[in-house]
């Protein structure tokens, strides 16, 4: 995400000459405290906390909740300094060599917990599954609008990972271009496909599961690896045991699989790495 | 660059199936101090510090140095956790779906100055120049060698961005691959002047030379701009004004009007931003 200065405050996206490669413009997030210059201790005050119970004020009107006698356990919002808004007017736009689009979509944030220091992998198995299944209903939902071509669900736990609160939460970006990492993964998928009529994943999982020295854990439905080519250390693949292309298909089931895995998963690194900080990305297809 | 553990503590680099990315897997890094749980606080003693003078035994045997009356200015020495080794079998090898080379190439550290506490854009301009001049030599060095196909050069300036020593340091991999960053550069540069004979990095100094709204600095050989397309801010991008693609091929005084430039816009940063971590890197031509 880029920044400018000077320039008219509306979000858009630029798509770089070269790698073709689109980036988020979105000068209203600079307004974010300490968007700039940052220490990297992120503050633990329960009372200004805008995602604890009784700030909901300090939050945009509520897109959905869960709630059970009264409380809330999970609340999405819009993000208070977005990437993307729906309300744009869908734009495209040449300047020059320049590509540009406005900056039509969504950006949300999943708070996870009502509780300020309970980690997402710290909660019952139910509530995670919930959480999975309110990402899923926002995705379904997102999807209707035929503007939007993906949708990108991450999260940035801990202020090294990008995070800027440390109550548990998660963010959704519904896009109208497809961001450069997931073109290239289904042209690669593709390109596999088209050699040998089989899809790439099934293949890698098939491999792992015979080879089992990057196994971190296998269950029914999910499996967990470390990746051949991991990038970082510690990089963990979390993938369905069946062939599945579109997160927003999984069954109830393979959520709760799913939930289960990632809090595994999650706790194993809490255990071996000492609460370190993380980055976890939804890789699914495209909505169009 | 990525760690493993339990298997053989021989650099190699790994292909990952789907994207066509290459990383670098090099247990021997997982042993550097603090290599997997670091504190973003770097060390700032001189005493124990590898890069100063009076230090040398703690580096492997020296590459290069510059040497007046008796004190070097610069030195280049191997990386202590090699990354690359020269001394390695160049091998591939298909893994089942996967592909693997083994690790034959360099990893060097420039230790672009004597003085713990100043950093690069500090020093004054010939001694930057004389930096750089070392940097084109060990590349023209490198290149002689066949089985390495392209040179990273870098800069993680502080702990933030990656580095693990504050006395000004520098880094240059040799790899026996081309980048999947690098090769989507030269796709795309390729694609431009396929459809208009002209080289895109031309189009893009024209463009914003004409449109002066993101120009941060103008030589008679060098322009300094904020991309279109920055992907975080303060994103500079330093670019010859004359057409060059091979950093090697520059001349004295291309190399001079580098180092101002770039003195000159880490100043600025470092006005700006109150002594940021960066991060720099080298885009050049892959050797073969």
């Amino acid at each position: 995400m880029a920044f400018c200065y000077g320039a008219p405050r509306m979000p858009e996206l630029r798509r770089d000459p070269v790698v073709d490669r689109w980036v988020i413009i979105a000068p209203e997030r600079a307004d974010r405290p300490n968007a700039l210059i940052r220490d990297f201790q992120l503050p633990d005050d329960e009372d200004g906390c805008p995602f604890c119970p009784g700030n909901e004020f300090l939050t945009p009107p509520e897109i959905a909740a869960l709630r059970e006698q009264g409380r809330w356990t999970w609340r999405i919002v819009p993000n208070r300094y977005p990437a993307l808004r729906t309300e744009e007017r869908m734009s495209r736009k040449g300047i020059g060599l320049y590509d540009r689009v406005a900056g039509v979509g969504a950006h949300e944030v999943i708070i996870e917990t009502d509780s300020h220091k309970q980690p997402l992998h710290e909660l019952p198995l139910p509530r995670i599954s919930s959480v999975l299944r309110a990402v899923q209903d926002r995705i379904l939902d997102l999807s209707r609008d035929v503007r939007l071509r993906s949708i990108v669900f991450f999260k940035n736990s801990g202020a090294i990972a990008g995070g800027s609160l440390s109550h548990a939460h998660s963010q959704l970006l519904a896009l109208p271009i497809v961001p450069l990492e997931l073109q290239r993964e289904l042209e690669g998928a593709r390109r596999h496909f088209e050699a040998r009529e089989r899809c790439i994943y099934c293949d890698v999982l098939d491999q792992e599961i015979g080879d089992r020295s990057r196994l971190v854990l296998e269950t029914d439905l999910c499996v967990v690896l470390a990746p051949y080519a991991a990038r970082t250390p510690f990089e963990l693949l979390v993938l369905p045991r069946e062939h599945r292309s579109a997160f927003e298909r999984s069954s109830a089931e393979e959520l709760s699989a799913l939930a289960s895995a990632l809090r595994t998963a999650l706790r194993k690194l809490d255990l071996a790495l000492d609460r370190p900080a993380y980055n976890l990305y939804l890789h699914t297809l495209p909505l169009r």
